[in-house]
């Protein structure tokens, strides 16, 4: 018998869909304010299921949950609803965990986030929102997303996510990624050994889901900001250590790039006291570009059919190479 | 030999392509200031061309280059950069006019004014820049594009360049038009006269881009707005007319819709006092949804292949037909 620990409300919204796993499983709930709950009453168990999503994370359940995985003998399957396995926490729990699930399907929330941010770049919503409040019948020029160039650093999940929708609007994109296999979501896929100063010029946005390794560490700096065109739009999705963030807001200063939209930092929660709050040329997001219902609902899926695997001894989808956790350069 | 009114600053742009044609054209401009210019002199002249475009309704020089219009003896061709003609200053050229085309290359700019639109709403923008401006690391949940459904009420070219952005980010559209043919860029094709409560309800975004006519005038009136489903998105690209702007006000207020992005009022410019400037679920521009560059050029593109054509005797894109002007119901 397995415990299975999960957000509360995760447990409230599946739980008609966990109980053909009844003989199986016995949830343990964590609510917002830390309590644990056994909604199915006791059961002696002696294995550990555990599903990391984002209403444990992005809540107040965070903590608890964490207490609770780490006070456990064994942690037999973990599924996250995050990519990245970087993350010290993640790490924690990947070291621990004898099966451990990433997932992907937060892409397409991602790259709507991204498109959010390029079509309000672009359309000039900052000069509309102005002409509004000072109620100015006011022409405000703006440009279309398909005479745009973009240049997207990390071209996996997230990165094809977003040259799909920008393909289909009928923008550039180049893609940057270490296979140099040809994808339908990009015009050119480049090495990141071959960005030059030329071809970082010739972006008017250029975006950052990449994950975070020693090599991409302020991957974005001084000299990656003097290379971009004037009047173009940095974007940041992956995560805040491929930034140089001293050097972002001198950049934004000398109008290369004129703006930046991003949703990670260096450090988070952002304290209240740094630049990039009240910068005019940021455009700051909490880290919560992942957060759509729809996203959720995948996540959703994804858990009770990999939980299913597992209980079956069928592979799981999106498992995790242990030697990921052992490794910090994935 | 031909005058060629035009903006000074439309004449510049294009003085290198119009050359070919100076043994039958006499260039007179048009200046923000309203000043009358002959940039390659005087010239004995007996008709008339003249190109109505964006550099000259969105400035000082409509006035004048209108004025020079009406006292003009004749009008032999006149290339508009608009696609609507029930304006009535467009419906006294037209009557004038030997013969008049129309543009429709707005409306890819039109159709990325709407698409900003739709993700600042479904993406949450207002919510984000509020905790960005209260420097709160904060869950801004939002919604992705693809699971949305639109409700377009007009499918010419305007509508099918929204759809087309639409369903190549996999939302789901419904076309209003009366022409039953099907589109690649619509789930579903409805008669104006088959919209029902029911289908206005099943909308997550209703967009107006439809002609003001007899029958369209007041379109969205209390009703209409009692049928939307809350939440929901409100826009209007078409005309301010088609618009209820009292009951869309009420409407607000009740949360069906829960917003309203538009760029078109009933009286334009819209004066300073109206509630539709400062109503907190209201976004507002000023009809200025199509001034983009790209715009601009395709323009510029048009109004060089007509005029030639006009000069050769050859048939005009986008010619209108005499009885439009004749005929206010068009």
């Amino acid at each position: 018998m397995y415990e299975c620990l999960l957000h509360h409300e995760t447990f409230s919204r599946l739980e008609a869909r966990l109980k053909p796993f009844s003989d199986r499983i016995s949830p343990v709930t964590v609510s917002d304010s830390g309590e644990i709950g056994r909604p199915w009453g006791e059961a002696a168990c002696d294995a550990l299921i555990a599903h990391g999503n984002a209403d444990v994370w992005f809540s107040g359940a965070a903590r608890a949950f964490g207490k609770y995985l780490y006070a456990a003998d064994r942690l037999d399957f973990f599924q996250s609803s995050a990519a990245g396995l970087e993350n010290p926490f993640l790490q924690k729990i990947g070291e621990k965990a004898q099966a451990y699930a990433s997932s992907h399907v937060q892409s397409d929330a991602i790259a709507d986030w991204v498109l959010w941010a390029g079509y309000d770049w672009f359309g000039n919503g900052a000069a509309r929102r102005a002409a509004q409040a000072a109620k100015e019948w006011r022409n405000v020029h703006f440009r279309e997303i398909q005479s745009t160039h973009w240049l997207i650093y990390g071209f996996g999940h997230i990165g094809e996510a977003v040259g799909r929708r920008l393909k289909g609007l009928g923008a550039h994109v180049t893609g940057v990624r270490r296979s140099d296999q040809v994808s339908p979501f990009a015009d050119r896929i480049v090495h990141p050994n071959d960005v030059s100063a030329d071809e970082i010029g010739q972006a008017d946005a250029v975006l950052l889901c990449c994950p975070h390794t020693e090599e991409t560490e302020n991957l974005a700096d001084a000299d990656f900001f003097a290379a971009m065109k004037e009047g173009s739009l940095f974007s940041n999705v992956g995560r805040g250590a491929l930034v140089d963030e001293a050097a972002l807001l001198k950049a934004l200063d000398a109008g290369r790039p004129a703006h930046a939209t991003i949703d990670v930092t260096r450090e988070e929660p952002l304290p209240a006291d740094h630049p990039l709050w009240t910068h005019p040329g940021v455009t700051l997001t909490a880290h919560t570009s992942a957060l759509t219902s729809e996203s959720r609902k995948r996540n959703d899926e994804l858990f009770l059919e990999n939980l299913s695997a597992f209980l079956n001894g069928e592979p799981l989808r999106n498992l995790v190479d242990a030697k990921a956790f052992a490794d910090q350069s994935v």
